[in-house]
């Protein structure tokens, strides 16, 4: 039961496409994440994943269209949706989604993340 | 699949303490709410429950400690557990919670909010 501060958390580290785990809801992790450049094209088939965008912009790109998001903004990707994200420059986001669901989804590979609290 | 600008939605409602479902992320929702002044002691028996301070300062009020969250803080109120949000001044605040989860809780009563998507 400790205040999570968003800032305070987004200074403590400085790795891309490395999430930290911020607070724990039910079987929920809430996850700040910082991005930069593209990351791959993956799904979750098991589960939504919630982005929210804290600073910066970031681009979801879907196999039918893009969404762009900037600060105060979120979105739903829907189970199963494939989905990529991108951002031209740094970008501090949250993700919210069942603890233990990797960020490369059904993709694997060398970019999967080793998660921690930070 | 839409996304969700904060600040439009805050914008489109005036009550307080009448929670609005912003989206759905499997059986959770993310709800806005508008709160002044005090609401009432209660608990969630069945679930925890995120809230984020959007604008403004809030206040949860513990039995055995006040936290006090600004803008850009989350608090996570562990399931069970009696507290009373509230906030000198209007404050906008993001819910997370499983859907159907009364404002509530245990308490019940007249403040017990109908809730709608917005």
């Amino acid at each position: 039961m400790n205040t999570v501060n968003l800032d305070a958390k987004f200074a403590k580290f400085s790795e891309h496409w490395s999430p930290k785990i911020l607070a724990q809801l039910n079987e929920f992790h809430i996850k700040a994440v910082k991005v930069r450049g593209e990351f791959l094209w993956h799904s979750h088939p098991e589960t939504d994943e919630l982005f929210f965008v804290h600073k910066g912009t970031l681009t979801i790109r879907l196999r039918d269209r893009d969404v762009a998001l900037k600060a105060g903004e979120m979105f739903v990707v829907p189970k199963g949706v494939e989905h990529m994200p991108v951002a031209d420059e740094e970008c501090e986001i949250l993700l919210i989604e069942p603890a233990g669901t990797p960020n490369t989804g059904d993709a694997g590979g060398e970019r999967t993340a080793t998660e921690a609290w930070i």
